[in-house]
């Protein structure tokens, strides 16, 4: 094919000597995945960029660190190629390209000549923007999504036009729940009726958009599910979701849907919406009806919902919520708890103060929080195996590696380490009550900001050190999306008594957003 | 948010004056929906190019002219912008943008100045390329679709591996078939059981992707649903998809599913599978079983698919058709029917001799093609009121213009027209049946290319009066993908005696691809 060329005003300007050749050497470096030469066609400076669906990267050393040998590129052909001469030493080139796989994508490349360097004749590559067509969906988001998958058959409800993201542990009537394990879904009996809190979505008004991602079984704060990939963080491209509401969250977060519909345990909403950058509730424990949902520790377990309002997630709390006297709270009202808020990071910890100027202080210092941790990782795996272990046990191999760990660490939880457990929970749970009382305390969502894949694990304790205070206690908490300093998505987390949920719900809508 | 400037080697260049300002009054005039100043910061040259998800754009007026002022910028700000300064008249600029509605966006400008012009300091965009986050999934393509939506429950069928994508008026088990009209779907039962070609195919290992879109009840060539819209034709992005297994083709012709279960009453797999350069096959009348499928008109329903290769074309048929004993057919015993031939554009008639450079030659003149056809529109017609008059009668006003059209044509054809149209669909069904005797006669699939929208009317009887042929006779009909000298997709279509779809699908195969 030979590329259109450029006109500039009615002067036509000659194509580079060169530049077409080094052209042809990049579509071929890619297409035999020869990451070396496509190292080399990349200008080699901290400004060089490449920008495509899954984020733009900047500087020769982030460009070069995601080439892939393995296969990685779409196998293509070009179809169109515009150049845009700029002088002897620049040129942009665009291409459309038509994929094997079906589909159109289109490159954008500006090319300049160093006149330093032999090899194709010193073009590189400065910057380089590519689309290719998209998936049917993202798989790692949803497992079935629909327009909608479910409708209401309610045209004037409270939820009408609102549309839901089911965290794969809800039934959904005539799908199977997956719980984020092929191996459970595989296995699983298609659901003849729609988990309550589904059913009252629906007669809410609300369709249902799909059913999202979980990790596995609920077990994990990561959203790094090993099957199905982790949903991407739109607020934080190179950080992990958050889970285990992963998938509800990345739809809210990417507005596939309104109202992400997850469940917390020991943080599963809380650490994907402060990692997000959404609106979430843990309900009080038992507040809202589990029914059609799969457990993971019943004593734990809560629905929960995210959303990318206050408005929203308060307007679905008025029809999952039992109603109940309100006892307003201001912001004025809310009490800091520093000995909490120091345990995150400086960067969540000045953001959460920032978030609540005018707050009081706690004076509460629960200085048994690491034993109440462990004990609630050890109560919690406790039910955990007595919730899945008769079906995991000869099937703990077909987990991720992750929440396989935890499983393995749950089948060999002794009855009496359990009793014991239970035993230090019990007095926890007493001592949060007694610290929260009539107030809103607010401490950090997570520990940290989301963290890369890599730094995941070493997170987790030090997040469920902050979570499990609500697990414990069975509080309602709402979390409330602040930004840190480099504008990173963090979490302001509100708690109370068990039942005050609707107070949060009006509390987060009057702090300043 | 202070630019992060590129450097280009140690040697920092300032970034030109105006420039900011200029790209500043982009953004302004995009978000505020401003057209005539976007258009004058694009420079006026016929090689000013925009590019995005729907294609690209190539000079001035074609990116003018799609500037919409009804509110159609996605409202977003910026959260980063790298400059690349090429001299004091050029720079690139690269920006990320984050959505309000989720979702990052990504945004490549090539700025000149043209030193002649005053407003904003003489720049103008160039070259320009937006990425924005994709959709939970296209709505015009699919209604619902999973990973997979129904699985197999075969793990080494002939089909293992393969995804369908479900034409709209097939039942698909758990779900409602829409048929193409919200009005429709809005009533209809959900499905106890599978159609039971979609059942042939779990049962041979395929799992369902999702169930595709149609035009309005299948009564269309076109894919232009008024509703849900057109499913994008990606090897021709001006161009319609073809109807009415517009969603089973596109979802095919871009990778979200392998195979596209259609029907073909008059065209409905032939047409869309030349439109978009897909392998076709609308089998022998009453061939596969249609149970569990809305009819259009029985009299010429039959069930078809599409796939990308003629190899999984094949393969299908092994499993869906009644087995037969094969009568090997060779290209060169294919005999092209100039008559048919010449009723195409030249373009198309040129692309279909040339891809059977050996064919014989037929005699078959069928004088009486146009009389043919109109019998067909009145018979068909009269077959879809019959099918859908008693719902339509007080619902035609819900229908899209064109489909509503042809049903109030439908609506209005007596017994006496019809009895009329049977009589010479008896007469035409012999004489076809005689022409093609034992022989595989090679006509258009279609009469043209894929049209524009705007063009799409007035190329229908010109098709219908091909493909009504194997419509009328209940022939085999398999459409076989070709390009024009332009590198449009066209059909070449193969036709043959009743049963004899077997013998199609390996001359297909055995056709230089």
């Amino acid at each position: 094919m030979t590329p259109r060329q450029a006109r500039d005003g009615a002067q036509l300007k000659p194509v580079p000597h060169g530049l077409l050749q080094a052209f042809r050497a990049y579509e071929s470096a890619l297409m035999s995945d020869d990451v070396a030469a496509l190292d080399a066609l990349f200008a080699d400076s901290p400004t060089t960029l490449h920008g495509d669906a899954t984020g733009l990267l900047v500087g020769h050393e982030q460009v070069a660190a995601t080439h892939d040998p393995r296969g990685g590129s779409a196998k293509r052909r070009l179809v169109q190629t515009h150049v845009q001469v700029i002088d002897e030493d620049h040129a942009l080139i665009v291409a459309v390209t038509e994929l094997d796989l079906g589909g159109r994508g289109l490159q954008t490349q500006l090319w300049a000549r160093d006149p330093v360097r032999i090899e194709h004749g010193g073009w590189q590559v400065t910057a380089a923007h590519v689309s290719e067509p998209a998936p049917a969906f993202d798989s790692r988001i949803w497992r079935v999504v629909g327009d909608p998958l479910v409708s209401s058959h309610t045209a004037d409800g409270a939820l009408s036009g609102e549309t839901v993201a089911v965290k794969d542990i809800y039934a959904v009537a005539g799908f199977a729940v997956g719980a984020g394990s092929p191996t459970w879904l595989e296995q699983a009996p298609v659901a003849k009726a729609h988990s309550s809190v589904v059913a009252s979505l629906l007669d809410a008004g609300a369709s249902v958009r799909g059913i999202a991602r979980t990790e596995e079984f609920a077990y994990s704060l990561s959203g790094l599910n090993a099957h199905y990939g982790a949903p991407p963080n739109p607020k934080a491209p190179d950080r992990i979701p958050g889970g285990s509401s992963s998938g509800p969250a990345t739809a809210v977060a990417l507005g596939h849907a309104s109202i992400g519909l997850g469940s917390d345990t020991g943080g599963s909403i809380r650490v994907p919406a402060a990692y997000q950058g959404l609106y979430g509730i843990r309900t009080s424990h038992g507040a809202v009806a589990r029914t059609g949902m799969l457990p993971l520790a019943k004593a734990f377990d809560t629905v929960g919902w995210m959303t990318r309002s206050a408005f929203l997630l308060q307007a679905v709390g008025e029809v999952l919520l039992p109603s109940s006297p309100l006892s307003p709270v201001t912001p004025a009202d809310v009490e800091l708890v520093p000995a909490l808020v120091d345990l995150a990071t400086d960067e969540v910890a000045t953001a959460v103060r920032e978030a609540l100027p005018d707050a009081r202080t706690s004076s509460w210092e629960p200085s048994r929080l690491e034993e109440w941790r462990q004990a609630f990782v050890t109560g919690q795996a406790y039910q955990a195996w007595q919730a899945h272990g008769a079906f995991l046990e000869t099937r703990l191999d077909t987990l991720g590696e992750a929440v396989r760990g935890r499983f393995e660490m749950a089948r060999s939880v002794t009855r009496e380490q359990a009793a014991q457990a239970r035993a230090i929970l019990a007095e926890a749970r007493t001592k949060i009550l007694e610290a929260v009382g009539d107030d809103v305390l607010a401490l950090p969502s997570a520990s940290s900001v989301a963290p890369t894949p890599a730094d995941a694990p070493g997170v987790r304790d030090d997040t469920l050190r902050l979570t499990c205070i609500a697990g414990i206690a069975g509080l309602p908490a709402v979390s409330f999306p602040v930004r840190t300093a480099t504008n990173r998505p963090a979490g302001l987390c509100l708690i109370a008594a068990p039942g005050r949920d609707r107070d949060l719900l009006a509390l987060a809508q009057s702090l300043p957003h």
